[in-house]
């Protein structure tokens, strides 16, 4: 048995990862930390547990965090880096929900997070957690950088266009849509119910953080720094991401093959479901589970690739890809515990 | 393994006990018919079950029900027992998710169903699918009638209080609240997002064909023949029912002990979750899984005592109950497939 | 023209009233008060409003409220008690939307909202602003306290049948349900849509201080004090209330008769509409206006009546009522200002 | 008063026409035509317009429609061109909520809607409903095409560059997302609760009616005929609109100059809003009312511009701009019977 430890559980990928692991067989639940809610039952603050998940949150002090094989930090950024140290000389293998290892470029993470980085040797050892793009480097990682739910979604439908080479990549655009726990579980005005509610607005359009961890990371695929424009929006509903990925054609490709650029990225990916040319996803055929899934389109036949890709923000976006990190790194079957069919309706 | 054959596959029960079967361990899937998609294959229909479940529709005529071990009816009223002399007489056991099998008055049946009741004979054999309340019984059917979801809150609720004579049972008020997706799959004016979304009613204020079939459980349970009032009414939300229900204390009880009769009830019950007293128990806390939970209240001490129950209408209120109850029949451990923890948020 | 001014601004009930307002013929907005967005233009922070309100928050200190009037407190409890009677000596008339003044019972409201009530005189020639069961004495009033949400639908429900005493007033069941907007525009997790959405709970059950204030005025229309169970319920959308009221018949009395008693009550007003026996209001049908409905059932003519009434709680439920209050109290038609037609869909 | 006709009122786009008629001053409502409710009045069908509004539907063969002065159609397409020469004949105008008069392309209305056009000659003279961007020709019109709801934002919020000849014509992309509402009142599985909620989805992505409709109209503005690649979704609200716009720029402007293209082009309209650079318009700021938002961004300082359009997909999207129309073919003051505020929350 893997034994697990959660920084920060009060949030919604922290609780998403206790529901993971109440269904996962090889995971002992060591500790929840929550300075706040030190003592009181996970189980409390969160029903859905009770009788499924008996552990107490505790402060950090408390936690023996070294003692676990691999501490998962469902935090703000910032707080992964500080404990990082501490536990990789105990032996702790790290999974970073937040942004403190994602990105390699320090001055982008300063300046987007407002943070400094405290440990940028660590970073350079750091694997990036999408699995279908980075499988190897993460089986063998200590630290894990857990992507952004929109990054996933980016990079997942760019991937095989941008590889193939087949797409200008100075021209992306990303159209992308956001159930609201994505903002996370917090009291803010703006997500409340009588206010997101029959409502839908788009936010950050000029410029927000998720962009310059999809540029990094896409540009590995290329040749050049990929040019991306990133417009996320709010979607009233509680899970689910929908991303609409513009890109045009600079080679001559036909739909057949377009497709089979997508099929043949994926087709041994348990994760990634690539539908039939044309199809129109629903966020809902993904509902709390981790797969994703992309539909190609061609508009017209014209020159512009149209690429729907949705995915459960919690899930695959967030802690499902993190547990699908860990199943790597204990040299655990891939799919163990996250075969969760999706709820639908 | 056991052999399932669901008739009516493509309603929202029937899509739900696809999930469930997706993730049960000792069920092969023969065949879920479907006049109208005959050929079509289910996940076609229900992408979130791409790669999950491989069969397709067919007709009644090509399923071969006769071959499998048990077979599931999430269809309209009428459907099972048309087709259950044929399939008992075949050995294959029967569970309907209508309400043909609900009732042994014949007469209330044929009143708020509308329908003459074509084999009363194997209406008297036919065990009533409240596990927690009949477990005994439904272990050796070979017909079970699931219970309606109004009526599996209504039950657990009262069953204690009734059971230890402390209530007047002449007058039982259940006000109940359901989300949308407990009025089926149908193409409905007034089910539609449009006009259902942002907007509360109740519905069939003055009669419901769920108040017969409580009112004739109940009574079981109590000398004469209990009274009910019963109010449905529509929440604008997928899954998820609450029953606030109201009784007169006929006899002097303390809270401590009026909360015992529910612990004691249910204390070995895997799927009934009794909270502290006065809690607030919430849909969510039981969403895409098969627990109920409920929580015990006497507001002002005075001589009501306020019951809330809530449950996932499509699961313990129908798929999940059935599975239970299948779980039962087969000899398998009773909770085998149906741990899935709650998805919250 | 009235000049009005608003403390408290920037609730909902703030920016309901600036929404009749812009409509209301008769009324020069002069002051919105808030002392954290002093000097912010209030369509900056309600967009909807945007060329239809021209003037800025303002603290307390510059508002002149003196120089209005009248003042309606948008606030919180205990606000409007403290600045009532320098406004009342520069003459100024006072509309609390909050609960100052809506209870004599100093005792009750001290205990169910936790502040001391400093001025117990001035609540002796308050009028309580539930215009239908108290017209003439708003009319005169210098202050007013406007009626809780629930507390209207209750009155207005149960009014006909406990003047007509033909039913046992000692049990009076109100199980009502309300959209998330009447719980405020206040930072709170449990009113996020990712909280709130897509499930329904109970709160309150063991008590809410709607439950004194109803019982309070009730009991003037009977002999003696009435009884009342009341358990409020959150729905998940954004406006509208629906209460489900049970009570039992003490006399005989025929279905028309019954209605009747409905319909002559209300016969003349403006803002009730009593629908045929046995409707199923939907909250809908009130969406962003005035008017409230109610509807009269007698399940299976047995000993029992159910009446169903709905509003938008912030109209009638709250701002709406308070222009009808100032209506009244300055000599315009009642209606003035009022007359929207609901929003549906 | 203008005597003014509805037929297919039991739709969206007719019961706010209702809810709008009811509000204007010189609007005498004559005949609402169903010929499946003939007989049943519309407060019936419609409770929210109980007191308000007072007839009944009649067959379109009672309707006596060319006493009308104006005749609105909120019908299927096809509708209003087969009853177009008899009521014209007659004197009495034409508002058209469907596509008949739209597109002077007779074979893309064709191709697109599968319909042949049975008066290509009355085409000619009819006028598109676009107020803003053809307000004279619609003052001297006989018939008006009322513009689809996608094409009303698209078009406001590309008018300005494309005057200004800033932008690269060729490859627009507007993505846009739309409220449920939008696809009418019709008994759909696609569009129930259970359905559409907690939900996201494309739709059309391949190609989409609104398209051709919007290029011949954006083509007028230009030399060359536009390039637009539209993509449309579904958004789990009833009402609202949001159209995110992507066009290159073609030549060097800074972003005042840009910002200064929007407000010079609506400076004087009533019913556009243009909000402050960067702003991010949410759709419930136009809830209810005729306004319509634009917000222009320009991420990075790039050269694509991003222009954020919100309305009330079923008021300044429909049933608001065809009074809007209405007003100026009667000769009344435009804003007559639409200054509603927005509903918010």
């Amino acid at each position: 048995m893997i034994k697990v430890g959660i920084v920060g559980g009060t949030g919604y990928t922290g609780v998403e990862l206790l529901r993971l692991f109440a269904h996962h067989p090889d995971v002992k639940l060591q500790a929840v930390t929550s300075r706040k809610e030190d003592g009181m039952p996970v189980a409390e603050m969160y029903p859905s547990l009770r009788g499924r998940v008996d552990i107490a949150f505790s402060s950090p002090e408390k936690a023996k965090l070294t003692e676990c094989d691999v501490v998962f930090f469902a935090t703000p950024h910032g707080v992964a880096m500080a404990q990082a140290p501490e536990l990789l000389a105990a032996g702790v293998k790290i999974i970073d929900l937040a942004a403190d290892f994602r990105m390699q470029d320090v001055a982008a993470f300063e300046k987007w997070y407002k943070l400094p980085h405290s440990c940028t040797d660590l970073l350079k050892e750091a694997a990036y957690g999408l699995v279908e793009l980075n499988r190897e480097a993460i089986r063998k990682a200590r630290i894990v950088g857990n992507p952004g739910c929109y990054p996933t979604t980016m990079q997942l439908g760019f991937a095989p266009l941008l590889k193939a080479g087949v797409i200008d990549a100075s021209h992306l655009i990303a159209d992308c849509k956001s159930g609201v726990s994505g903002a996370g579980r917090k009291a803010e005005l703006s997500l409340l119910l009588s206010e997101a509610s029959d409502n839908f607005k788009a936010y950050g359009v000029s410029g927000h953080r998720h962009s310059p961890e999809t540029v990094e990371r896409l540009s590995t695929l290329t040749k050049e720094k990929v040019g991306l424009l990133f417009t996320p929006h709010l979607v009233p509903m509680i899970r689910g991401m929908h991303s609409t990925l513009y890109a045009r054609l600079s080679k001559d490709i036909d739909n057949a093959a377009l497709q089979a650029l997508f099929e043949d990225a994926y087709k041994d990916e348990p994760f990634v479901d690539v539908m039939p040319f044309g199809s129109h996803p629903e966020t809902r055929t993904t509902r709390a589970s981790n797969m994703l899934r992309i539909a190609v389109h061609r508009p017209d036949n014209g020159d512009t690739v149209v690429v729907l890709v949705v995915q459960d923000n919690l899930v695959k976006g967030a802690s499902g890809q993190a547990v699908q990190c860990m199943n790597l790194m204990f040299g655990l079957e891939e799919t163990t515990g996250l075969l969760h069919v999706p709820v639908l309706p």
